[in-house]
């Protein structure tokens, strides 16, 4: 990610690696990031499989071909991880938060956005965790995060839909109503969505949003639209009448 | 129901009531079918507040004040109790279903009104059991039973669809995504519907079906649309230059 040895223009700058017991540590930073993410991914994919309680820190471990105690270097408990395996899903939708705030767009357009990557999300190993972690036996302050976490991401999809109200890109609606038809479609991947499916993550995420977006209503012809006194087609006509219902 | 008892202008042909043992039966027959009824709607409660596994058939017994063999005399298992509770609910869809085939309507109007009855029903004490039963440890044949009769609605939603798409009251789109989509935000209800919110299973509903219509993107204004050479208000163009994106 940010690995100076590589970088030409600091080369100089710099003692060479092997004498730089910072470079080390560094690395021994990123190595440890990369085993502790390949056992919340490797646990996220058991809970997947049989669920969290008749899954074992055994089982994790034999999955990655490590003993238990090595598990243990990198989690304390396997509520721990469940947890984690919550909070890698949640984070992508988190950050996807932090990414549209700097975008000058429309609201609907950043909601958008965030839509996809909460599908994407869902659609993750770490998706059955992120639905179903709050419904396990985990400890009161562990719940209370999740559920102030999951609090977070429905509040940040309603700011954004008062957002569009307000900026006219969104159809005047109730924000907790809609915000929950939304996030329930999108959470429900979990329940139905599995890896060997033809279509990836991003590819429902972006036809659940297509339905999001403009709904099952026959959309009225754009161009018939920019050129109103053409004569309407039969399917742009339907369209018309619908709308005016 | 169907009581002729009551009924005055059968009054004359059939001998009074208390001579007659068919109806007595047909009384007693009805009088078993309230109970039962009583019975699966105190079990879908007590799966709905403490989990299929922690609630046995003594909860359910004492909950309606009665003993554990008169609910065995409804019931042979709390197995079949919470297929029961599945079908109580998975029930209203189908009728819902069956009620709209008589219906000269668009399809789109069709699904509408099928997806009103299946939050309705989500919302119900049902809800939980509809949602969640196929994952608890049932025998394989009710489990089999269980995705059959969701196969049926999934596919039942899915044709109206496909008939919305060719009558031009629905949009083109993905059948089964859109199915996805619309029957993950209503399953999704289980999740965080209780009785004692501020809106009913109904207004719940049919504020669902208001998202699903026409999405998030702002309505081209119906009057505009209708005399195309007025100048547009400000949220109208807006609305045109969403549409025509």
């Amino acid at each position: 990610m940010n690995n100076r040895r590589s970088s030409p223009a600091t080369a100089g700058k710099h003692p060479a690696p092997a004498a730089s017991p910072w470079k080390a540590s560094h690395e021994r930073q990123r190595d440890r990031e990369v085993k502790r993410d390949a056992v919340i991914r490797a646990a996220a994919r058991e809970f997947n499989r049989k669920g969290y309680h008749n899954t074992s820190l055994d089982d994790i471990a034999a999955r990655l071909e490590v003993t238990k105690p090595t598990v243990y270097y990198y989690v304390t408990s396997k509520e721990q991880l469940l947890f984690q395996c919550f909070v890698a899903g949640v984070e992508r939708i988190r950050a996807a938060f932090r990414d549209v705030r700097r975008l000058e767009r429309p609201a609907r357009e950043r909601l958008n956005a965030v839509l996809r990557r909460y599908g994407e999300a869902v659609a993750s190993e770490f998706g059955w965790c992120m639905v179903r972690a709050e419904e396990q036996d985990l400890s009161p302050a562990m719940s209370r995060h999740i559920k102030a976490l999951k609090s977070e991401i429905d509040h940040g999809i309603r700011r954004l839909i008062r957002e569009g109200v307000q900026d006219g890109s969104i159809h005047p609606c109730d924000p907790k109503m809609t915000a929950f038809a939304l996030a329930g479609a999108l959470n429900w991947i979990a329940h139905w969505y599995r890896e060997d499916q033809s279509l990836s993550g991003a590819q429902i995420a972006e036809a659940f949003v297509t339905v999001f977006e403009a709904g099952l209503r026959p959309r009225a012809n754009a161009a018939q639209l920019a050129t109103p006194r053409a004569p309407p087609r039969r399917r742009a006509r339907r369209a018309l009448g619908a709308l005016a219902r």
